[in-house]
């Protein structure tokens, strides 16, 4: 039992948003600021990516309002989950907008909080475990070692399309990151792969894939920069993933704390 | 107060060391598994950068272990420490190692679970808020915005040294990030804004540099590239820091949630 009395948090105040990242999946990551919204809120907006596990732990009473965006299916629009969020805190109700990871890391809360900002909703940003960093220490790769690097970038591997985004210089990425995390880049993983290798970096450097990152279906593919495609597609991965490319990966064979869980 | 037993956390067992992330400073960024583990630690081995009103909530029967590291100044070496906690774990104490931000993110928590592998103590790596994503969002800068990146990149200002680190390709990392984010660059400020306009970022380029993020005694100063160091020290900014360079600071204009605290 923790008394978050001790944690002098600040009220959840009617009429108000708090935009919070859920992790990547544990419920064990949920920040003290996170379950004590969860314990108060009156109207959960979620997405697809937040755990089962996470959004049981709503009281009774709350509604639970799916706002899940998912590639080439129907789903809200991001002006209409904003708009609602606005409707929900007019009403007076205390909204609690639950994103996987982060809000802020490829989760759209800026674009969230620059509405609510806009209509002078009182609103609050609760940063959350991001799957590119927490997810890759459930699976035993830390995202920095002194010998390795002493920077990481962080890129999306999708657009709002689902092509490769636009405006990324991957061979200036490729030549100024030893350590590349990849957000939702399954799919584009061969055309991704491709350019990191057609700017110097190496074929058998190698890479890890990391399915459903921190939950009990967590699943570790290590492969290398040149087979990982095809080896994701041969044993199956599903997304969400989480995906390193660099020579931490390596850690791993040491750092396993976790296990396999699958 | 928030009810544990529901979120199924595993046990700290006697003998076992919890790599923990503490996240910038504000105790409500704590993670439930972290909480827990401070619930419950026979005791605390922390570094300087971990916030008192964190250590505060230990019980009152748990050791206070000091391990902080600052430049210049005698402290222990990384082996003593790492020696230090398998010694700990040996004695058949639960001892939660706890770090300020994320054990991963430049905070050398890959090389103690390297140790610890080797010496075949059980351990846990609980992640944490990063500052460079927690501490911005906390002056209202998001990390990523759609409009403005797809990749972000967290570099480390700071060798063991104090100097700008080797093997950085600041060429490369101004070339790829449309956001960077220096831990630790306070004092190389100068030099590495040099470098990047060097490499074509723009002079007027905004900078934020966030001091003591999510505490009561943080403070924003919002500067351009050319003029952040010099900025800095007029404002007598003091460590710890965390810098974003990019067009991300300009959100902080309609984002600013909490407000100046000092």
């Amino acid at each position: 039992m923790i008394d978050s009395a001790r944690l002098g948090l600040p009220d959840f105040t009617p009429g108000s948003v708090w935009l919070v990242g859920a992790g990547p999946g544990d419920p064990g990551l949920l920040s003290a600021l996170a379950l004590h919204a969860l314990d108060r809120a009156d109207v959960v907006v979620y997405d697809a990516l937040v755990d089962p596990r996470i959004l049981a732990l709503a009281p009774a009473g709350a509604q639970l309002d799916y706002a899940g965006k998912r590639g080439g299916r129907p789903s809200p629009s991001q002006p209409d989950i904003s708009a609602r969020l606005i409707r929900l805190a007019r009403e007076g109700r205390r909204v609690l907008r639950l994103k996987g990871g982060d809000p802020c890391v490829f989760g759209r809360g800026g674009e969230e909080a620059l509405a609510l900002a806009e209509a002078a909703i009182p609103f609050r940003i609760v940063p959350g475990i991001t799957a590119g960093i927490g997810g890759l220490a459930y699976a035993g790769i830390p995202v920095t070692h002194r010998d390795i690097n002493s920077a990481v970038t962080f890129v999306t591997g999708h657009s709002s399309g689902g092509a490769v985004p636009n405006g990324i210089d991957w061979e200036a990425i490729a030549r100024g990151s030893p350590v590349v995390v990849l957000y939702m880049g399954l799919r584009q993983l061969g055309a991704i792969a491709a350019r990191l290798i057609a700017a110097g970096r190496r074929a058998d450097e190698p890479v890890a894939i990391v399915s459903k990152a921190t939950t009990p279906a967590q699943r570790v593919l290590v492969t290398s920069l040149a087979k990982a495609a095809a080896a994701a597609a041969e044993a199956g991965i599903e997304g969400p993933t989480i995906i390193a490319v660099g020579e931490v990966v390596r850690l791993r064979a040491a750092l396993d704390w976790i296990g396999e869980v699958a």
